[in-house]
């Protein structure tokens, strides 16, 4: 298998947290798709997704798949084991729901506040930018923070016992956080504690590390 | 089990769909939360969603799933016949690619669209709105509809060869642009084809002529 991807990037941080996790690494290429120089906004790249972001999977027989949740969904159901996305209904539900909330709430926003309000990718890249709703969404990432730092004063994991996709997905948001220097509240201890627990992890350690290599 | 919700919505449409799909509407009470009134982003109701947006299942024991494709997973994985989020992996990566997609590209986008640069709720729920980013959202919707007319004149479906919960979310931004008023480029002859054989099943013709009922 292939992934196209940005290895920095916290969107492909998922994907690879995720092959980690799950001791897949080994089975997959990657190739580069500079996003500095805006290569995933040009129709070779949107030819293999329309979106224009990355990652995306390509499968040995050509089969395209984008979208971090739709590419955990499927490296997951080749053996479910470590379980990401759940094994009863219940889970299912549970940790898609807050892997959701952690793209809305959280990693999208702050994805949003990189590009609109801070120079982003640079001026070549960024072509459209509105700077009011990309700060609107900086503090609905602030406000998340605070929201999931409730949930781990309560819980080890961010969707039930045991660490899956949601807790990824937080993870990526502390990632690109901390590449924009988007400070964490103070009051969010609980969330900061957890974050350290979970680059403890060699999954997360790693795309932590490499990160920081820019 | 109970869900909370608004009937017209295009988002609850989605939910009601795949109960229909699934023959379980039976088991479900529904509960109304007047968008309308802004209860959806009232406290009582945000202690039920954080995000503050309908649909919202509550299980027999108390556990509250909100986001369509969450409630979709669990309402799938309760017997999976006939499925809609995949068997296999790689059905499940197309399934959730495409059902992400038609959330990026078409449904959120019209939604944000109406919150943002229509009077959407009225002023007491839209307190704040950036219509240029909602008028940018528009416009991506307007080229998501090219996108999936491109698709649906090579697929009777939007994620492979049988009906999914992709095809709910497409249905979900159609149902969104009628209420809206946004009107379907011309070219976009496979889509309303398409749309027309879907109003066909009756977990959808349902759906829209709720919808018209406003």
């Amino acid at each position: 298998m292939k992934i196209y991807d940005f290895p920095i990037g916290p969107y492909p941080a998922r994907v690879r947290i995720a092959l980690a996790e799950k001791s897949l690494q080994s089975q997959i290429s990657f190739v580069l798709v500079d996003l500095r120089k805006g290569r995933h906004k040009q129709a070779e790249f949107l030819s293999l997704n329309y979106s224009g972001t990355v990652p995306v999977l390509e499968l040995e027989d050509g089969t395209l798949i984008a979208e971090c949740t739709a590419i955990t969904e499927y490296l997951d159901a080749l053996d479910g084991n470590p379980s990401l996305t759940g094994k009863t209904p219940r889970e299912k539900g549970l940790i898609h729901m807050m892997n959701k909330r952690a793209e809305i709430e959280l990693l999208d926003a702050i994805s949003v506040y990189f590009h609109h309000a801070t120079p982003g990718l640079g001026p070549d890249v960024e072509i459209y930018q509105n700077a009011e709703w990309g700060l609107r969404q900086r503090d609905k990432a602030l406000k998340g923070m605070v929201y999931f730092d409730e949930i781990l004063r309560r819980e080890p994991f961010v969707a039930g016992p045991s660490f899956s996709m949601a807790d990824i997905t937080v993870i990526a948001g502390m990632i690109f956080a901390d590449l924009v220097k988007l400070p964490v509240p103070p009051s969010c201890q609980a969330l900061v504690a957890w974050y350290e627990a979970m680059k403890q992890r060699p999954s997360v350690s790693n795309r932590v590390a490499m990160s920081r290599l820019r």
